[in-house]
């Protein structure tokens, strides 16, 4: 194992206080529940949101604490939900007193903590939007349906956007919902990724092989193929997606992420051979986002999301916010 | 090799063909002379500012080019230098009639193409900076003297935010040499990068070692040694830089970068360890960054670049973009 840390039981702890160095101005990083706040966390007269999740998806979640985004973020242990004890101080320390919403990837672990934690609060109205955007399997290893991945970035910004301008908890909670359910993402894995506590790679991928459909955590996807060029891959990813749900009456905001290890010259690349294949799909691509947004630690590969929206949405997703670019 | 590609011959070109449908309204995509430019370039009563060098360091040069930072970039192919061509190209298109300044990392390549470019060209006043802040090395694999890294970044983001606000080009000429004379860098690999046209790693790293002063084309740094700990590894590459000037007089700007394909999670855990360390050591930390700002395709690594800044560099530094996070 190739990695940069002390020790594998402490990485999530000195990424918080890594992080607590390097924002001491915007952010708050709480080290005993390990959360990052907005510095401004609760004294501020909108509507809280909290995401949370596993670690070792970064940004996400704790990179888009800040203006326009997330009030506060639970960082589980790597690839582990946080628990309920973490969420509760998350969310109490974000209420204003115009309510919390709960983003919440589809884990089971994540879900059911996220549940606890909303059922434990006193005096917090809390509503939570479960996001389950991954097309490519219907039930896997940690979840029951469809698994939260890429579509969770776009949940985070536009309903962050509508909370910032001061909308209510339903408001907010209305444009949450309808975002995750317009939302929809499939990744491809070149290499596993290798959790520090484990100290090798999550599964085996021989040379010449990818995985499509992989997970955010290397849980299995639909089928291992030989690698295909950029050409062919665009189809790969965009077919499953499209074959979904109508992409075709709206225009679309698209996102290419890299899962950890791919360059942006191959993300931009690919980006232009999914937006030609889109096209000739009758896609109209409104806005598009490319880089590293949702990873799996050192994992060499690519996810396509894409959502459908309106006007009101994509007005959301244009306000500008200082942690997403 | 397990990358995301068409063909090794055609990844610039295709990069480039993506990097234009995904900006299609603030840049403009020269795929003749592969070149990246402000959609608004040469119209604006600025000093044009021109970098480039070989592909593989995404996000520089092609992601700086915007308000505050490049007008073009100069693309060559990947770990290749760009040819007099294009960059007496993107020298015209960006002169506004307030001339060009070129910003050119130190590799014999890349400043012999620069040199004739600016030779070559008629009616338009050309400055030149060449950076040279890698403290690992004298001299490498391909460069007379030390190499231009991670320092690139900050003479761009300086003189751009400095010539963006209307100063002549002697102003931003003596600005980016400023920068460039007070900028160090040292870098680390855990694994080898692989270019497209090789197919095959550059170099091998057994499972236990790393390379510390690595060149960001896999060029051999100073030593192998063990794995250290993160503890270890931010004294390993902040005592060099530490070594080579004075960075307790005035605040110092500090980026801690990875090569690639680095997690973000150890990228700030590694800050962490660096704040302290240069704390323990008398540096004041004025700003920081933690990211990926100049990489080496798909290495595994990070590096330390640090700069001692006087108040109008840290307001130049400051300065908003939107091509800099």
């Amino acid at each position: 194992m190739k990695k940069i840390l002390n020790s594998a039981d402490t990485v999530v702890t000195e990424f918080l206080t890594g992080f607590a160095a390097a924002h001491p101005d915007t952010h708050r990083v709480d080290l005993d529940h390990h959360l990052i706040l907005r510095a401004d966390a609760g004294q501020i007269d909108k509507v809280g949101i909290v995401s949370g999740g596993g670690s070792g998806h970064e940004p996400l979640h704790g990179g888009y604490v800040g203006p326009g985004m997330l009030d506060a973020a639970c960082c589980g242990e790597v690839f582990t939900s946080p628990v309920p004890d973490q969420i509760l101080a998350a969310t109490e320390a974000v209420d204003a007193g115009k309510g919390v919403l709960h983003i919440v990837k589809n884990y089971t672990g994540d879900v059911m903590n996220f549940e606890m934690a909303a059922e434990m609060i006193e005096g917090t109205r809390v509503e939570t939007v479960v996001v389950a955007d991954d097309v490519a399997v219907q039930d896997s290893l940690y979840t029951t349906g469809r698994r939260g991945v890429g579509g969770t970035v776009f949940v985070e910004k536009i309903a962050g956007a509508v909370a910032e301008k001061g909308a209510s908890l339903d408001e907010v909670t209305a444009v949450a919902t309808d975002v995750s359910a317009r939302v929809r993402s499939f990744g491809v894995a070149l290499t596993s990724c290798t959790v520090p506590a484990a100290g090798k790679p999550t599964f085996d991928l021989d040379e010449g092989h990818m995985e499509l459909g992989i997970g955010i955590h290397g849980e299995p996807g639909r089928e291992r193929v030989p690698i295909a060029s950029a050409h062919d891959l665009a189809a790969q990813l965009a077919r499953p997606i499209l074959d979904d749900a109508d992409f075709t009456s709206d225009p679309v905001i698209v996102m290419v992420n890299g899962m950890g290890a791919t360059p942006l010259l191959e993300l931009y690349l690919l980006y232009g051979e999914v937006a030609r294949y889109l096209e000739d799909h009758g896609v109209t691509i409104a806005r598009c986002k490319v880089g590293n947004y949702i990873t799996s630690l050192d994992m060499a590969g690519a996810s396509l999301t894409m959502a459908p929206v309106t006007d009101e949405l994509l007005a959301a997703w244009d306000a500008p916010s200082p942690v997403f670019h």
